[in-house]
Parts: C-alpha cells; sequence; structure tokens
C-alpha cells in the first residue's frame, strides 16, 4: 500500500502520542461529537460527522467484502426491537446486567466492580507513595484505569502488608465478584463514593433499554444488546435457502444498545453502536474449515488462557496452524476467523504491533461456550476488545427450539446408513387416555422428547417398583405404571443424521475498531507538533484525493472542477478545497482528514495540462499529464501500485513549497 | 437495460398480478418474514432475510451515489436514541400522534380514523347494494381500504339520501378530524367495533417508542421517528464543516421507529423502517439550484393541491422546468429535488406509469411548511407515499436555536456594504440596576433579542403614555420609563447578512420503496400462472449471475466454482446452483429469485471452453468462449450494454429447454 511505504520515509514518532492534539482534531474536524451537543449531550451516546461517518462506511464496505461477499454469507436485516420472550430464553433478560451502587447522600450512581477497582487501586498508589517508591503505572491498563478512576484521589497512606496482599488479591479478580460479594467488600474496606459518603447495596441493573410495544402496554420490546439473536430465530428459514446443508454463515451489520450504568472512555462505552455479527453454524462433529489452507500460514500474537492464569502477560507469535494443530485453538473453524479477522484489522490500517488475541479464561467465558477468543487492540485507554470469536456450541439454537418448540435442526442423510439400538415407548392407547385425560398429551410429548438415558431410568424404576413417577414438560409428575406403558429396546436402521448445529461466532465492535484505528493513524510531522496527519490506508479514507488550486483564478477554479467530475466518474471519493486559505494551509487540513492523495492545479496546467499529485505521509510530489496523474490515482485508490510504483509513471516535482 | 429491452419481447401481463403467489414467493426465497415468526410475531416488525437485505443494500447504495456522492453531500450517522428534549422543542413529544378508541367489552384497540371510515364506507356499500347498484370499488383506494376494513363487514342496508351524502362528506375529510371530533362522529352514527361492541372515547397515543436512558429514571429518551432531528441539532458543526457556506446538504440512511397503534398492510405500514433522508440547506431569498439545468426536462405526473380540492385526480404531466416556472412547484431547489427523485426511481425499477407526485393540501401540510409534495407509488394497496419532498422552511433551526440559545445562523459576506435603519436601545445602566436589580439582565436580552417592530411599539408607547409594560423572556412584565430606557432610532453600515437557512427535505421510506418494487417485478409465464419472475434491473437485483452446470459430473462442478471466483474477483454477486435439482427447476429458483442472468456450463464447457449465457425475462440464451461470455456479463451488469448489445457479441443458442 502507498501509505505503508512511503511512511517509511518520514518520521512518525518524533512527538509522543498525544491525546488532547487528536481529540481536538477529531471535535474541529467532525469525526464524531456528543449527540445532541447543542442540548448539553447524554454520556454515552455520539453522532458521526461527514468524516466519521464516510471512515465508518468505508470500514463496513471493506467488512462486507472481506467476508459477506468472500465467502457467499447470507446477509440479514433484522429488527432492534425485540420481543421480551426472544431475549427471556436467550438468558439477557435474566442475567445481561452490571451492578450498581448509589452514594447515599448525593445519589450519584456508580458501577460496583469499577468504584470498588478504583478506590482499592487508589489505596495502593497512596501506599506506594507512602513507601516512597516510584508508583510505576501498569503498562497494560494504565490509561484505561486512569479513566475509570478519574474522580478517586489517592493520599499518601501505608497500608499493612497484609492489606496491600488482599487488594492485590481482589484487583486480579475484580470481574469474578457478584453483586453481594461486592457489597460485602464495600463494607469491609470501608469503600466510599468519590464525596466520600457512604454507598447503597449493590443493586442489579438490567442493561437494555426497554419499551412497550404497541399501545396496550402487554407487549415489552428490548433494544436489541447484539444482533446475534435476530440470526438465530431466523435460523430455520436460513437454513431452507441453504438447500438444508451445513456449514454456512449469516452475517448482519446494525446497530445494538447497552444502557451502561456510567459510560466513559469516548467511543469505546457507548449506548448505542454499530455491530458486525457472523454466525456460522457448523457440524458439532466435523469443525474443519473447507479454506482453512488458506489462513493456515497468518501469524497471530497469541494470549493463551494458561498464560494469563500464571499472572503472565507475554504473548506468543504462532500461525493459525500451528495454534490449531497444538490445540491452542479448539478447532479449524474457529481458527480460520481468528485469521481471516488478522488479516481485516491489519488491511484497514490496525497496528500489527498493537493487535493481540486474548482468550477468554475459563471464569470468564459463558457456560456454553466452547472457546472464545478477543481480538483486544491496544490504545491509549489500554488494551480493548474490539472482535469476540466465541464457539457459542449449540447453546442458542437449543434453547430457542426447546421454547418455540421449532425443529431448529440440520436433517442429513448418511453416506452409510446406520443400525441404533434405542428404546421404544408403547401406550395401552384406551386405558393411558381414560387415565390421564387432557395431561396424556404432555406425558406423551415429554416421553417422545427424552432421550436413551432417561428412558431406560424410566423403565428399570417401572420393572423394579412397578411404577415410575414422571416429572412432565407442565411440571407436573405422573406416575406410569407397566399396564398403560411399556418401554423395549429395538433396533432401528437410520437413513438420516439429525444434529443441532454449533455456532462460531465473530463478533466485532465497530465504534472500538474505529477509534482504535483512529489512534493508531495520528502522528504529528517533526517540524510542528501541532501539524497532526491521519494515515488512513486509501481503502477506509474517508476521502481519497483532495482537489485544490494554486490560485483563485477562476480558470483554475473550472478546472478543479472539471477534475473532480472526472473523478466522481472513476467511483473516487473526492473533495475540492476552494476556500480563500492558503495551499499550505489546505494541505494541512487534507492531513487531518487523512485524505491520502492531493492533486495541485497550478498555471502549468492551463499550459501543459500536467497536474501535480501528492502523498499525505511524505509530502512528495509527482507531476504528470492529466491522463497519466488520473490513472495513476485510480491505481493507487485500488491498491494496484503504491507511491513506488507511482514514481515509475510520473515525475518528481518539488515547485510548491508543503508549509505555510 | 437489458431488462427492458429483453421485457418488450414477453408477454408479462399474461395473468392479472396475483398478491397470493407474489407472497409465496416472498415467503419461499425469503424476501422478510415477520420478525420472531418462531414466537408468533409481533404486527408491525420484519426482518429482511438475504435476498430482502440485498436488495435494500442495492437500492440504498444506488441511492449513496445518486444523491450523496453525486452531489457531495455531508453524510451523517447520528443516534436513534434522542433525548427527549430534542424532540420536545421539534413537537413530536406534543404533537406526533395518533387517536385511538378501544372496544369497551373485549378491549381490542383501533386507530379511531381508520375505524370510522372502514364503517361509513362499508355503509355506503351496503346501501348501493340495497339499491341494487353495481358495488364500483374507487380505483384508487380499493385495495388500501380493503385492508383496514377486513373485519368490517358490510349488509345490505338502504340509507337515507340525506345520510349518504353526509357520508360521503365525511369521508372526504376524514384525515381532518381531531380526536374529539372523531369521538362526536363514533355517537352521532353509532359506530362500533367490529365485533359490534361500544367503542371508547378516542385517545390520544404518542407513536414514539420511550425509554430510559441510564439507571436513574430521570433522563428520558425517545427512539427516534425520523432521522431529520440528528441533522439540525448539528447544523452549527455541519456548516463549519462547509467553509461556512450555502447551500449544502446533509444525508443519513438509518432506522426510524413508529410505535404504530394496529400496523397493516404488511410492509408499508411497520413499527421500525429504514429511511434516507436529505437536508438542503438554502438560503431563504435564493432558492435557485445550480444544476437545476439537469433535470428541467424530466417529466412529472403532478396532481397538484387545487385539482385536488376539486375532487379530481388526474394527473397532468409536465417537465420540472415548466412547473417551476408556472408556479406549480413553489422553487428550484424543490423541482431540482423532484427531478431527481423521479430519475432514482424509475432506475431502480419503478414502473413510472404507476408513479405520481402529489402535493399535500393546505390543510395536510404542516404549519411552517412552504411547500410539500409526495411521490405516491401505485400498488395493490393503493397510491401510498414513498418519498416526501418538503420545504420545512426555517421552522426546526429556529426552534431548536430558541431552545438552546445556540445561534443555528449562516453568516454572509454582503457583495455590497448596505445601510439599514435601526433602533438602539441606551440604558441609564445605573438607575435601571437599582430599579430591577437581578432581573435588568433578563430585560436587556429580551430587548436585545426583539425585532424593530417590537422595538417601536415600546418606543411609541413610552412616547404615548410615559411607560411601557413588556413581557420579558422569564414570563414576567417589567414598567419601562424613558428615564430608565431610550430607544433612538440610527443608521447602521453592514458588511455582514445573518440568516437563518431554509430546508428543503427529501425524505425517503426505503420499505415501501422496496415492496412497491417487488410488485412492479413481479410477473407469471404465460405457460404457467404460477412460474413467477421478479424483473429487477441489474442495478438493484440481489443476486445477479446464476452459474450452474447441465449435471453434476464432477468436472463441470470445478468449472462452476472457478467461474464464481471469477465473477467476484469482478465484484458481481452471483449463486452457485449445485444441488440436486433439474435446470430447469433452478432456472424457475433464479427467476424467482430475480437474477438476471444465468451462466451454464455444459459439456462444450470442457471442450470448447464455451458458456451459455441466460437472460431471465425472455429465457434467451447466447453462447461464446469463457471470456467473452464473462466480459459481456460484467458490461450488461454495469450497464453499459443491453441485451441487443450482448446479442451482437455473443451467438445466439438453442441448445438447453427452459423447462423442467
Amino acid at each position: 500500500m502507498s501509505g505503508n511505504t512511503a511512511s517509511s520515509e518520514v518520521n512518525k514518532t518524533a512527538h509522543e502520542f498525544d491525546k488532547t492534539n487528536l481529540d481536538s482534531l477529531l471535535s474541529r474536524r467532525f469525526f464524531f461529537a456528543p449527540a445532541f451537543e447543542i442540548y448539553g449531550g447524554v454520556a454515552g451516546l455520539y453522532d458521526y460527522g461527514p468524516t466519521g461517518s464516510a471512515l465508518q462506511a468505508n470500514i463496513l464496505d471493506a467488512w462486507r467484502k472481506h467476508y459477506i461477499i468472500e465467502e457467499d454469507m447470507l446477509e440479514l436485516d433484522t429488527t432492534i426491537m425485540t420481543l421480551s420472550d426472544v431475549l427471556k430464553t436467550s438468558g439477557h433478560v435474566d442475567k445481561f446486567a452490571d451492578w450498581m451502587v448509589k452514594d447515599k447522600v448525593n445519589g450519584e450512581i456508580f458501577r460496583a466492580d469499577h468504584l470498588v477497582e478504583a478506590v482499592l487501586e487508589a489505596r495502593l498508589k497512596g501506599d506506594k507513595e507512602a513507601r516512597g517508591k516510584k508508583v510505576e503505572e501498569k503498562e497494560e491498563t494504565d490509561e484505561k484505569k486512569k479513566k475509570k478512576k478519574k474522580n478517586v484521589k489517592s493520599e499518601a497512606v501505608k497500608l499493612d502488608d497484609k492489606v496491600v496482599e488482599e487488594f492485590e488479591y481482589i484487583l486480579a479478580q475484580i470481574d469474578n465478584y457478584t453483586g453481594p460479594q461486592l457489597g460485602e467488600l464495600i463494607k469491609k474496606w470501608d469503600i466510599r463514593s468519590p464525596a466520600n459518603n457512604e454507598l447503597s447495596e449493590p443493586v442489579e441493573f438490567n442493561l437494555m433499554f426497554q419499551s412497550d410495544i404497541g399501545p396496550t402496554g402487554q407487549i415489552k420490546g428490548y433494544l436489541r444488546p447484539e444482533t446475534a439473536q435476530g440470526h438465530f430465530v431466523n435460523f430455520a428459514r436460513l437454513l431452507e435457502f441453504n438447500n438444508g446443508k451445513v456449514p454456512f454463515a449469516s452475517a448482519q451489520i446494525g446497530k445494538s444498545f447497552r444502557n451502561e450504568i456510567a459510560p466513559r472512555q469516548g467511543l469505546l462505552r457507548v449506548r448505542e453502536f454499530t455491530m458486525a455479527e457472523i454466525e456460522h453454524y457448523v457440524d458439532p462433529l466435523d469443525k474443519r474449515h473447507a479454506r482453512f489452507n488458506e489462513v493456515r500460514d497468518v501469524v497471530l500474537a497469541l494470549l493463551p488462557k494458561d498464560v494469563q492464569q500464571e499472572g503472565r502477560t507475554e504473548l506468543t507469535r504462532m500461525t493459525v496452524g500451528d495454534a490449531v494443530e497444538k490445540g491452542i485453538v479448539d478447532n479449524e473453524t474457529l481458527g480460520y476467523f481468528l485469521g481471516r479477522t488478522q488479516l481485516f484489522l491489519t488491511k484497514i490500517g490496525i497496528d500489527a504491533a498493537r493487535l493481540r488475541c486474548r482468550q477468554h479464561m475459563a471464569n470468564e467465558m459463558a457456560h456454553y461456550a466452547a472457546d472464545c477468543w478477543d481480538f483486544e487492540i491496544q490504545s491509549s485507554y489500554g488494551w480493548i476488545e474490539c472482535v469476540g470469536c466465541a464457539d457459542r456450541s449449540a447453546y442458542d439454537l437449543t434453547v430457542h427450539a426447546a421454547k418455540t418448540k421449532q425443529p431448529l435442526r440440520v436433517q442429513q442423510r448418511l453416506d452409510q446408513p446406520r443400525t441404533v439400538e434405542k428404546l421404544d415407548v408403547q401406550y395401552d392407547a384406551k386405558a393411558f387416555g381414560i387415565k390421564f385425560k387432557k395431561d396424556a398429551a404432555t406425558i406423551k410429548s415429554t416421553l417422545a422428547e427424552s432421550d436413551k438415558e432417561r428412558l431406560q431410568c424410566i423403565k428399570d424404576e417401572m420393572d423394579k417398583d412397578g411404577k415410575s413417577l414422571v416429572k412432565c414438560a407442565d411440571g407436573k409428575e405422573y406416575e406410569l405404571t407397566p399396564d398403560l406403558v411399556k418401554i423395549n429396546p429395538i433396533t432401528v436402521t437410520e437413513h438420516m443424521r439429525e444434529f443441532t448445529p454449533n455456532v462460531i461466532e465473530p463478533s466485532f465492535g465497530i465504534g472500538r475498531i474505529l477509534y482504535s484505528l483512529l489512534e493508531h493513524s495520528y502522528w504529528a510531522r517533526e517540524q510542528d507538533k501541532a501539524r497532526g496527519v491521519l494515515s488512513f490506508p486509501p481503502l477506509v479514507a474517508p476521502i481519497k484525493v483532495l482537489i485544490v488550486a494554486i490560485s483563485n483564478d477562476p480558470a483554475l477554479t473550472a478546472v478543479i472542477h472539471d477534475i473532480s467530475i472526472k473523478l466522481r466518474k472513476l467511483g473516487i471519493a473526492s473533495r475540492v478545497d476552494d476556500s480563500s486559505a492558503s495551499i499550505g494551509k489546505k494541505y494541512a487540513r487534507n492531513d487531518e482528514l487523512g485524505t491520502p492523495f492531493g492533486i495541485t492545479v497550478d498555471f502549468a496546467t492551463a499550459k501543459n495540462g500536467t497536474l501535480t499529485l501528492r502523498e499525505r505521509d511524505t509530502t512528495k510530489q509527482l507531476i504528470g499529464s492529466t491522463e497519466d496523474v488520473l490513472k495513476t490515482v485510480d491505481q493507487l485508490v485500488k491498491g494496484t501500485i503504491d507511491w513506488e510504483g507511482a514514481s515509475k509513471v510520473l515525475q518528481e516535482y518539488s515547485g510548491v513549497q508543503d508549509v505555510e
């Protein structure tokens, strides 16, 4: 890519990363801004301006091509407003919650775990100060925690050695405490609000936005917290669309919502966000992937769970092929998506050196998940989860099928018929009906859905005791006796196999990726700390080409508008800057917008038909005929040549000073 | 376009439009389905499947290119969750409501106006039957009303002539009644629920979904009912991004929500929908458009308000240029967007013969709007509003500016400085301060914001009565006297002009356009009513090319996968059908998916390297080398040649029967 080639020639690390400068640039160039800013805004809600929207659209377009088009995934667009029953089944109504505590005096609300963490860290810091030690910020989570504890001040107070040890133990497993346990910690260690007031007991707060559907008040709905459930409830239709075969994948890009208790950290923790999710359905007995070879040699920076359990954080660089072979990554399909995701993130401009794959530890992982890896990206907020790649097993499809009585299963013709030992249930229809009346159907369906082990158990009880108490789907128990029901082993030849597919889910937080990309792309010119540049790859740059004239001469203005039309025909997003600013200022503005190329029209254009072409990072310029320059720009934007390639077609040029 | 050229050779009207067949096709091919269908669904919420999603994505892509890219609009992505204050200012909290009535016995809820309309129409129909007249369905709204009144049965009961007249009068202005007026009609005419029960008084129901933001319960939010307010609250940033100049436009594609009382009519009245909205900001004194000439000759089918007021519905075909010149359309910018929208809708496949531009009548239009035209598309539901083009005047920016005290105005340097007569307010600072104390600032700011007329009025009162009672921003009245305040005429030279721009808003309901397109594209083969075809233009077809082999021979399967990879490289969405179905069945399935082209691999392919190319509508086939066929497909999909053009490059072919 031209950006990368060119960037090797400039010093992008002349100045330390300056978040204040970046924030100012992002606001000034309207990448994003607090929503309803003129009304004072609301924490956790942001609007994307023209630059942010275009950057997001380009990231999503690249995502769609990289995943959906490349792999013929079935795209969906399901509703955000979700019936409460669906999210009850998925577990979100009961479990998608955080614990909050309230300042008993001023009513301020905090996330309990974040507050405990911030206070204990402040005390540890104060202890170090009191002991005269240098306070080393832990590299990993430094900025992230600074944010969290911004109102919690540390005082230089020495702690007992035992207390230090206990605080460190608590912090190491802060994510594992239940609400009541957090309440005990708060009491035991007299943890108070930043205003030094007492705190309430932790209370659970569901993170879904709730609303009523329709005017009756009878139908509850939630804004979806993920797009995934919209895939699962449509599984039967998707399977049919795919001619009944697995593996296949569905994909969806859309907004999801989490009503965070106290969102901070800018775009990284918001209440409304764009997700891109893939649900890849596989045979649980065969998680190989047909295109695994294509990613076998992709190198990942792995942080496996056993390393973390030893309290270490060093990364193991390893190919996807090796990781799967050694059993570090559970299966080929999961490995395939890890490899593809590494390729995607680096393609759009994420710095590979600040990207790692962290495996979930046993206590972090949902109980149903077989394996889960997060792509974490390092920014000034620390290492942040941006993509989760989980093997969700058959959990979601199973619970929805059980709840709705719909068969969310795959039927597969067996190459070889197979013989199976089963237990067959026979009823004395008349006697059974007389005894159980309207409950008969419930009992029958319960037995029909029981597995072999359970039937064997009932049979054994009846054989032994002459009866068996069976708890049925209606929650009641019924007494079965051998005169009513006979359970006998039979041998069946099966031509079909039926199974619930497992789901491998790569789930992308687009806003987090976008923000990380902004930090990774930002640097400042060596000669001036305030002259920021955003070095986006052409693939995702909001605008690909800046078009400027050397002066406001009407003849030149006509030319730049003509070039603008020509670029539009080539499908290249360009922007004419015909403001009264100096050309240096225009270039500086261009660099802040991350526009990789600039076409300058000068008086030679009118005379010789030449244009100059500027590369953003190096500020180097080339000159050539209008036709050659436009053709070169087209190739540069498509990525078929880089700046070095462009230099072979066009001449070097040094006629215009790139300063104000 | 190839589709259109080819279609002239086939008889698409051999069978009457059959909605049942179309509905079955749309469900079977998963264009869309009720959301959470396996949970029983909820009225007004639909999920788009792979075909519907792709069709929608292609329509949106065409929209983005036609409007945003072509006109350098500033794209936005603002939040769906909206602070209640914003929607209070815009008027939605108070006024965005429908009137509902409840069946007093079974609790069923109805939209009051829809129920009154359905009952009166049923009675008029019954009257006609009783009089032995043929019941002519009004062409225009026939199907639409059938849906509305589906539970309201008509009985052959003769009505008094006067009653007939009054019913017709009520129906003609059914949209104009307030809730209490609807209540009176219900009492006066003993209108009952379909179950023949009494109805409650009409109650207002706000159509916005409400929720709480954050855990405190203090911050109310609504899901936006339109994307427009997200543009307006960002106006200051957008203007700055555009270097302070108008005209310019912002654009946004996104989900909006309306909590309909009783949604019916499939995709046409839903609770969650995708909108695409443009807010074009213009100088109120200059609503010309720089590119007006480009649409001057576009012909619109107009239904102006004066024609409707006379109870007529015939359309006037007229160019945009004439419509603006004759003052039928208010201004050039509005006319420009009408022309552009006509071009857009027909480009994506909407039948121009079923498209009209209906002007809002005075009583339909928001009080602040200068002019408003709806693009209505005719389908089996009648004429449905799909795009609204409104001149919203300066209303929105003015009310947000007033509420937030933020200047949402444009400052424009005047070419010629101008001299203005103003009224200058001078205070006796000390005496004023002593008299009004802490209220002094409020009074001063009220006067500072008063216009010339108001100041003149205060001055006149003081001159005449020696005092003036002035109501200030705090709602209180203060007595001003000439010893404290002097108001005198002065002459000022102004170099800048300041104004609030007017907003021209084209607003697109994407789901309604998509559904209309499905109806306009649907027809059935002459030889078999059940063999449906969706004749999408290649531009929006979900899949552009079907790839099939004449048999399941592994050699041929390898070839079709190779072609699939080649098409992907060309950026063309294709679908391999390697199922075990017959080739006739594959073609039929392809036609139902609306895929315009099919590539068939047969044994000649292996031998001679030839492929055949099938056109969906005519089922005609051409044959040529792999290279020629792929090149031709590329051109067909891009629209640079049509089928006739393709026939000049490739040979005619009639080797494969296009039936099962």
